[in-house]
């Protein structure tokens, strides 16, 4: 999407071909900066420090990082070490994993001399490929926002409510659970977004704020206790949120905080939809309450922040109490009879086992169909 | 309650009888400073600016106020211009126009040379009041803790859930969600709080976490978000909070986010209590979600945070984007149907119209009882 008026990607080969380039999103708001990752170290750490993050970036930026390091020693040990360690970076992230086994696969049928290359062209192809399953997405959330438009009177706008970041900067471009707002955004369908603050790594104020500013989208940052009382006074027409993870089930795993904005919603009556590249779908776990090991990170994410000062210096501050412990959960599920639909590249689907079952078969239809094209 | 093993209220005169002391709570977590209060101005400063803030000990501090004015000039323009100037502090707090129209209807009985040491007389019965009234709902919540912790395995800890600060330091001593806790402390029944960070303003990880640690509470500071992740796994025993204003059908008005907690709480089966005074029972209101007014705060609130820097400094940092608005809707109202029950001074009480009604019998039959006895 844009910034200052300019397309970007989130990552992108340099132009001298010898370093992968990202956005460096720990540094947003405060600060625009972009990253060199010359090695697949690099890459590891931009991963684990979530210089990248989001489900679909991480996914092509381990590829790009088996790339870097192919280029230094193409052998089957380095191909798998390095695939890994990259794996290792962020364990509940699903399709980091699919991405980087796809890759691997495919690396394991070349030459170790013609590796490298591939590493590179494959990573590529991974990118498009996540800009055409986001526009799809897109397109299929569209058409939910448009009937809701058509009910309302015209030029009020339409009120989605978001959690976290599945922008544009999860992804390579467009967004999981934004696409459809920039599409209905830029064919000039009013659209506003509530963007809850997502404590405690702020990603709703820090990237999604950030994000839909630059690009122009009307949009107001709540903090994360907000979102129920405003749904309870009509003030939010649909939520649409991402997933890290979603289930055979149809329960989906996102951003902790996600479960209690569809208790809300369900609560109102007011349409809750996950927006989702089938690739995040888990078929091997039903259940997502039982089955998925919960990952907790440092406290000290939520005892410091980092702000800009009256004299416009980011700090790091310190907000707790001397003495004070902080757990930190990282992601929460959402049961699937709280789900409205799930937004993917292949249609809206029902969130329960048969609406799971028919998207499973729609996969397998989209596979074997780009089998007889290819 | 004690801070480094020393017990303290959040109010008291002066050794010397010159002045009203509070804490200045601005400056928590990242300070411990009190503040002296020589005249009603300084009363009324210390209520705007939130020096002191809750609404048991604001009462308090209007009526010392009062006390500080009569001692100046006992007139009774004065009586009145300065009553209704610390009404006026903060036009939402119900109980601080009672506790100022109860002192001045007294007053008004008094010839003015005896009105300073009257004035003085009443807040300090006021604050007694307040202390006894928390005594009692803490043995009421306790009764409720200790059924918990019969069910579980010795030394098991009850593990409660609280947000925001309805603590020691929002009333005169003990606190309202806070006195069970307190009081299972005090007696060596094991326990444990979940702390709500509570933004935008987190008093829970400013406040509460500040005081369950001087006192010695074991507690664990979570954002906003964790709550509904933490009770899917059996993690939270009972959630307690505190109310600002609970209407004739049991609805609860209190902080922003409290709904959100209410239904995660009802979701999983966990009992889900609402620690009040009868006096900030508002039996004019019935349904709060309709009838009470939504009250909005500066965005500024969102904005903007205080935090220590590495080396000890307190400063003051932005964490939004440049250009992003914030709404900031203050309280949320918890339908009755969400609540397990009421603690009060008077016992224990069903959130319905039935509940509320038996307890408004208890009212009466308390102040008949008063005034029998006085």
């Amino acid at each position: 999407m844009k910034i200052a008026g300019q397309h970007y990607r989130t990552i992108w080969v340099e132009d001298d071909g010898d370093a992968i380039c990202v956005l460096d999103q720990t540094r947003f708001p405060h600060e625009f900066a972009t990253r060199r990752l010359r090695s697949w170290q690099e890459a590891a750490t931009a991963i684990s420090e979530m210089v990248v993050r989001g489900a679909p970036l991480i996914g092509v930026t381990a590829c790009y990082g088996i790339a870097l390091a192919m280029r230094e020693d193409p052998s089957d040990a380095n191909l798998h070490a390095v695939a890994r360690s990259l794996t290792d970076t962020r364990p509940t992230a699903i399709n980091l994993r699919w991405a980087v086994n796809r890759l691997v696969a495919r690396l394991e049928r070349c030459t170790p001399a013609e590796r490298a290359a591939a590493a590179f062209r494959e990573s590529a192809a991974l990118s498009d490929e996540d800009v055409a399953t986001n526009e799809a997405i897109g397109r299929e959330g569209l058409a939910l926002i448009s009937c809701i438009a058509a009910a309302k009177a015209p030029e009020q706008p339409v009120n989605v409510l978001t959690h976290c970041n599945a922008g544009w900067l999860a992804t390579v471009d467009w967004g999981t659970a934004t696409a459809p707002i920039y599409m209905a955004h830029d064919q000039g369908l009013p659209v506003h977004v509530f963007v809850d603050e997502t404590r405690p790594r702020n990603q709703g104020a820090y990237l999604t704020a950030w994000e839909l500013g630059r690009h122009g989208v009307p949009h107001t940052v709540v903090v994360d206790n907000a979102g129920g009382h405003l749904m309870q006074h009509g003030e939010v027409d649909l939520v649409i949120v991402g997933s890290d993870r979603t289930t055979a089930n149809g329960d989906v795993c996102n951003k902790i905080g996600t479960y209690l904005k569809a208790l809300a919603a369900h609560d109102n009556g007011v349409p809750f939809y996950v927006a989702l590249p089938t690739s995040t779908v888990d078929f091997e776990v039903a259940d997502g309450g039982r089955e998925i090991p919960s990952e907790e990170r440092s406290g000290a994410e939520i005892r410091y922040l980092n702000g800009r000062t009256a004299s416009g210096d980011v700090v790091r501050v310190d907000i707790l109490p001397e003495g004070s412990g902080a757990r930190n959960p990282a992601f929460d599920v959402t049961p699937a009879r709280l789900v409205t639909g799930l937004i993917t590249e292949l249609g809206v689907f029902e969130a329960s086992p048969a609406g799971m079952a028919r998207l499973r078969g729609a996969m397998a239809g989209a596979a074997s169909g780009l089998a007889a094209a290819g």
